[in-house]
């Protein structure tokens, strides 16, 4: 089997030629000192070479060795802390940091391709400097010059990591039960007490320290509030002090990320510094949590894509059988003759690489909400609230569907484990659970982001899609017809979910999940239209001939998934609702 | 959690007023004899029993411990033997064997039943017992007297066990490459020298000896033959005798499944009998194949019926939210009162049952093929061939399907190994792929079930369900007519793909899957409209509102599945087709 090899034209592609970055970034100062396009495929580049010569190599000894708790100390798979420390030195936890502090302030529409290198490379690896970059994130946006200056420039450089610390076990979807205790000290710091489960990164061997943003409630309060915690607390010149009563209770034995530590975290009276206003918690959190659900998205988009490289090189390799309609003559053909193997890989494929859209799309508008001004500012902070739901969980049961599917392709070499695909079922499972549950994503997206604006933002993302679609001159009009339609049926369901949520109360849980779907699966049609149109003057034709005939595939096979989530929304929530609790 | 307990009253209510097992048992002289429902329930409910207490305690620690090869030896887990030992002897291994040998001479309509439970179970344990029951099918139907009477009683009596040696490492999915030969020698007998990977349960600790049944080729022979090989030599008083030169290579490390023992096995000169004909040896395995088909997509079906448990279980108890339109009192509630939650819970279990309709059905076919005359038993060959393949492929997906919802409902807690749903996914994932992949079973129901007759088959099965639909009188007649639609439907897109097979050769390859699944969701309607019907007048009127309950919920989501599915086969091939080998 190859190594990975990231889609680097594809890439390119995306983000020249679909997304316009040239242009995009043109008009935003801030970044236009920082990037150009030539910059940025010189960075995909390097980072390609890394993924595959220095990340994928640890994916699999990874997940045989697993991290091991010894003592006080969580233990890394062999390798993983040198292969951190090369990754760290050459600025790959900053390179989206602000440039401030350390950073190096690169856009966020590049940025994720890096991410999704990662992930098709080792799952388990890139979560520890996905986190810390997300953990920056948050401290920059809400935390006071002096902790930004004492933390962001080592957690940039990945001297230092970060984590996430929300869970508690009677608290997980729903965190206002949490009982984590912030009481105030003298000198303006807290003392933290509790127990938090399920902390990604929660401890490891690869850095110095650790430095958690932990929720939990100030005395007589009912709201949330964040706090930053150190593992180890930090003198004023910023050296390391004494260890400050964080301890890791145990790590979990899981289904798959064998490599990433997922530890029960004890507080006992450690010290926190407040992160944002007192009780805005979840406000603050809710930062690193959309930055954290893309990069989710992208595990799951990273997955589908790794997946497609292993099950595509084998269908081109297996001899099994002989094309239909062709005389036998005792030579086997290679699988990937077969219209079912086929099926498979283009669904692959085609749903991979309009992810792929989906991810830039959504990179794109984080960059315009963070540096445009005024209407574009505005307008991209919208469609950030609509897209990282979707981008979150579409992205991820898609990237379930894409691994199993690749699996299949296998056969039964698929269910061994030294054939490697079944560690990408495994890994990327756990992308539909957590940082909110794919059904969680869903709730939000059709409760807050579609109609909690009475369909705003919605119609104004439907319409200029439509507008889009109406301008290209390179597909079949009847294609751009079909994907209207489902544009159009899109805003017709809202309405009806809009028009009936109060009268409903049930209807936006019922129905959420299959509204994301739906919306998708029409978005993909989009996409798909948008590439095959964009690609038609490629130099390279092979290139264009390949848009076209994915397209061709997704607007004739798997647009239509569209209809039937809609129908099911259609159908609303009696039927779900209907039977008493103790019928189940 | 509690442990596993049997779907009792819907498996009496399937064989009692769904499939009329009273009536049908009448009319067959062989069966009536042997059997009376009383019995049966008798039967079954010492099966949940033995599921519960004995078999289901071996399904974590068997996945944790896995299966060993040391020395020369496969060990199994703590309690395998011990369990296999209680349930052989109790008779269940023979449990619907031929009477004359030994086996209980129990129907199939029941035996799926029981082997439903043993999969809800433990996977790892049943598939011994179930290969061992397939073996002694297959030497049943196709060895001289003299094999039949020196091997089947032991394995009846699960002395001894069965095993399916088919795959070579060039030769899978395509049987044609196989390299293992068979020299005739002066007593008859035949020497076999070879190599066969994925063999389950190709050596253990549990039985005396394992009999294998080997496909190999004569000497300059193309076709492919059947032997019966043992591990041990059998004298001619039946006493067990010397090794044959029969030894395991190594296992195989696994996904899941990992307390069953998948063997690569070597054969060096080892003695063997021949099976059958000369050349027919695919004809004999497929009597054994078919049987194991259908007891893969049980072990689908039991899987999903233990994950819904599960799940089930938790969603009542885990207190996360409020229910919607419910003003927020602090207290939280069960996550069963979400929409959303309902919904996958819903899914599996309407599922689920319409799933075990299909077992029943195609049991119950199986028994009327093999023990009624005429026309009656010429028409149940038919449905037995049309019917198993989607039993194989339909509950298997289904039962991926239903363990990975399940899963979801646990959230994060169901990505950790201690809550056993994992496993579920994990161990499930293989009946997709072994005994034929899922693909292989849509190719042979669309190729051979469905158009290799000029689809009379399938015509005589939709006009017979129609038909049947129309005698009802306790479901809603628009759900009729649904169903009806669909069923038509079905023939409408069979005559399409029946017309062009000849002028589109990759046209069947390409939809089979398709195909299949429209025909599985139509299907479903079907049964979940008779369920409805049948239970109006059941004593429990619970247990009569359930029923209609979740036809309603099946008609109003899951049945526009088929829509969608019998769109894609409708588009047909040539976007699947058109982009050349060498662009993937």
């Amino acid at each position: 089997m190859n190594p990975y090899q990231a889609p680097l034209k594809d890439m390119q592609f995306l983000l020249e030629d679909v997304f316009e970055a040239t242009s995009t970034w043109q008009q935003l100062p801030e970044l236009s000192e920082m990037v150009d396009i030539d910059t940025a495929l010189a960075i995909l580049d390097e980072a390609s070479k890394i993924s595959r010569d220095l990340i994928h190599p640890l994916n699999r000894t990874g997940d045989e060795q697993g991290v091991v708790h010894e003592g006080d100390n969580i233990i890394t798979p062999d390798g993983f802390k040198e292969v951190y420390t090369q990754f760290s030195e050459g600025g790959w936890v900053g390179l989206c940091g602000d440039a401030e502090f350390g950073g190096m302030g690169m856009p966020k529409m590049l940025g994720i391709l890096v991410d999704e290198m990662g992930y098709s490379a080792c799952n388990s690896f890139v979560l520890y400097s996905s986190l810390t970059a997300g953990a920056a994130l948050c401290i920059n946006a809400h935390a006071n010059e002096e902790l930004k200056n004492t933390y962001l420039p080592n957690l940039y450089s990945g001297q230092w990591a970060g984590a996430m610390d929300m869970t508690e076990p009677h608290a997980g979807s729903d965190l206002r039960g949490i009982r984590t205790k912030a009481v105030p000290q003298d000198d303006g710091s807290y003392a933290i007490t509790g127990n938090k489960i399920f902390i990604t990164g929660g401890d490891q061997d690869l850095t110095e320290n650790v430095i958690h943003l932990v929720l939990a409630k100030l005395p007589d309060s009912k709201g949330i509030s964040l706090f930053l915690v150190p593992k180890i607390k930090v003198n004023k010149d910023g050296s390391l002090g004494e260890s400050n009563g964080v301890t890791v209770g145990s790590i979990e034995h899981k289904m798959g990320l064998k490599a990433s530590a997922t530890c029960v975290m004890n507080y006992d009276s450690a010290i926190g510094y407040l992160v944002g206003e007192p009780e805005r918690g979840l406000v603050c959190m809710f930062t690193m949590m959309n930055y954290e659900r893309l990069a989710i998205g992208i595990q799951g988009l990273g997955n589908a894509q790794a997946a497609y490289q292993m099950a595509s090189e084998y269908a081109k390799e297996r001899l099994q059988g002989v094309a239909a309609g062709v005389k036998p003559t005792g030579v086997s053909d290679p699988i990937i003759v077969h219209g079912d193997v086929r099926r498979m890989l283009l669904t692959i494929r085609a749903m991979t690489e309009a992810g792929r859209a989906l991810s830039v799309l959504t990179g794109k508008q984080l960059d315009l909400a963070k540096y445009a001004e005024g209407d574009v500012k505005a307008k991209a902070a919208q469609y950030v609230g609509l897209l990282t739901p979707v981008a979150k969980a579409f992205l991820t049961d898609r990237g379930l569907d894409a691994t199993i599917m690749a699996q299949q392709v296998f056969g039964g070499h698929g269910y061994i484990r030294e054939t490697g695909i079944e560690q990408f079922v495994r890994d990327t499972r756990i992308a539909q659970i957590y940082e909110g549950t794919n059904g969680i994503q869903a709730i939000d997206f059709l409760g807050r982001k579609v109609t909690g604006d009475n369909l705003e933002t919605l119609t104004l993302f439907v319409n200029e899609s439509i507008h889009t679609l109406n301008q290209l001159t390179h597909v079949k009009p009847e294609h751009v017809e079909v994907v209207t339609l489902r544009l159009n049926a899109l805003l017709t369901t809202a309405t009806y979910i809009n028009d009936n949520k109060l009268s409903q109360p049930a209807l936006i849980n019922a129905c959420a999940v299959d509204f994301l779907d739906a919306f998708g699966y029409t978005l993909y049609g989009y996409f798909w239209l948008i590439m095959a149109d964009k690609s038609t003057d490629n130099v390279d034709t092979d290139f264009a001939t390949q848009k076209r005939y994915l397209c061709d595939f997704y607007i004739d096979k798997l647009l239509v998934k569209a209809d039937y989530h809609l129908a099911q929304v259609n159908n609303g929530d009696a039927s779900i609702m209907q039977m008493p609790a103790e019928m189940f």
